[in-house]
């Protein structure tokens, strides 16, 4: 049987943000590895699944501890079965523990499909006007604000030097003041991207220099989704 | 007005990896900067767009210097209609001189707005059952055999102390020879994912250790798109 790699909306309600060929797979199934089971559970009722939702069969993931429980679950459901795996939001083994659903799979030789959908770190990329010809996506940086000065400016010297493209995240509430950071330390002319509720009616993408990012009052990301990206 | 990045799919005829989102915004267009006129053209038309293909307005970018013409057509049309940008499969500003376009953009405090659509990049990655929380996507490496061994020497050190993935692609005819150098000079247990023909129907995504890739003949690989991913 097969692994389904099924993305699901950034924005809960946008469910037209799923291609037609990821809703018929979707369909399809009726066994699902999520990340979380109330949001997936919405996602699948939303996406008109012909299944009635308490015939479905969902394994959450521990966020705590993605393995535990779910090497069982494996081998005794994915040789009989198709199963999907779901995410908290957007693609699935990017930036969240579903990659270990695909490397079980793997290692025992059965197939996995990914589906298309979409992906804040993509879109922030593809708005930021940087070279997407080669980029690193670093997940969070370092919360110590030591490490944190040390990694940022160790990123705007690769720009300079090589020309790549940085992404990178952080959870919502500390948005402003990984701002605050990036700002008192980064030069005034390194160019600096901000996507804001990506795939959502408020959806922002700004790309603007260091000096004029500090200028602006950093309440807009207060509390917003947020992807940065550091780049030329 | 605002530019629009629409992705495109990755094998022409499945325009099913298109979302309804992004498919709505495309009708609402009628100019459009592309990375290959023609196949812009096909896919326009095979997404039912409401006018005519001739009065559809295309600007080709220019494959050798892709700024050509370019700030000339921005300055003359982005303030009065909107403008999507297309690629040659996939999503533009990705691996490809759509970039420069948006960089205008934000130069010129146009709005941007990146659009949901497949990537290979990403399939390959969500396929790969690598860790998807940091990786870096390098385009193509070295052709010159002694650079392409070192940087693949380096990114296996790089998977083995710090976890993060590699990404990378080849054109078609150069796929052979890039497994066999990577098989040549990786350690047996070093891990490769190598995806083909993703969203197509003979798509394969297969993760196995280099001593295992030895073992295979490279010709299944032979002028099929593919995207190659070491990580751990």
């Amino acid at each position: 049987m097969s692994i389904y790699m099924i993305p699901c909306p950034i924005v809960e309600e946008h469910i037209d943000t799923i291609p037609e060929s990821t809703l018929k797979a979707l369909h399809a199934l009726n066994h699902f590895i999520v990340e979380r089971a109330k949001t997936a559970r919405r996602f699948i009722k939303r996406s008109d699944h012909p299944t009635p939702l308490q015939e479905i069969d969902i394994f959450e993931l521990n966020k705590h501890d993605p393995w535990e429980g779910l090497n069982e679950y494996l081998s005794k459901n994915a040789r009989i079965q198709d199963i999907g795996v779901i995410s908290e939001a957007g693609c699935p083994g990017i930036a969240d523990p579903g990659s270990r659903v695909v490397s079980w799979a793997q290692e025992h030789n059965v197939p996995v499909i990914p589906l298309v959908g979409p992906s804040s770190i993509l879109l922030a990329l593809m708005g930021s006007g940087f070279n997407g010809q080669q980029f690193t996506f670093h997940g969070y940086l370092p919360h110590d604000k030591g490490k944190l000065v040390k990694k940022l400016r160790w990123i705007e010297l690769d720009v300079q030097k090589n020309g790549s493209t940085h992404i990178f995240i952080e959870t919502p509430y500390r948005n402003k003041s990984l701002l605050t950071t990036t700002c008192s330390c980064l030069r005034p002319g390194t160019l600096l991207s901000i996507s804001i509720d990506l795939t959502g009616t408020d959806q922002e993408v700004k790309t603007l220099p260091i000096k004029q990012w500090i200028k602006k009052d950093a309440a807009f990301l207060h509390k917003r989704p947020a992807v940065f990206c550091i780049g030329r």
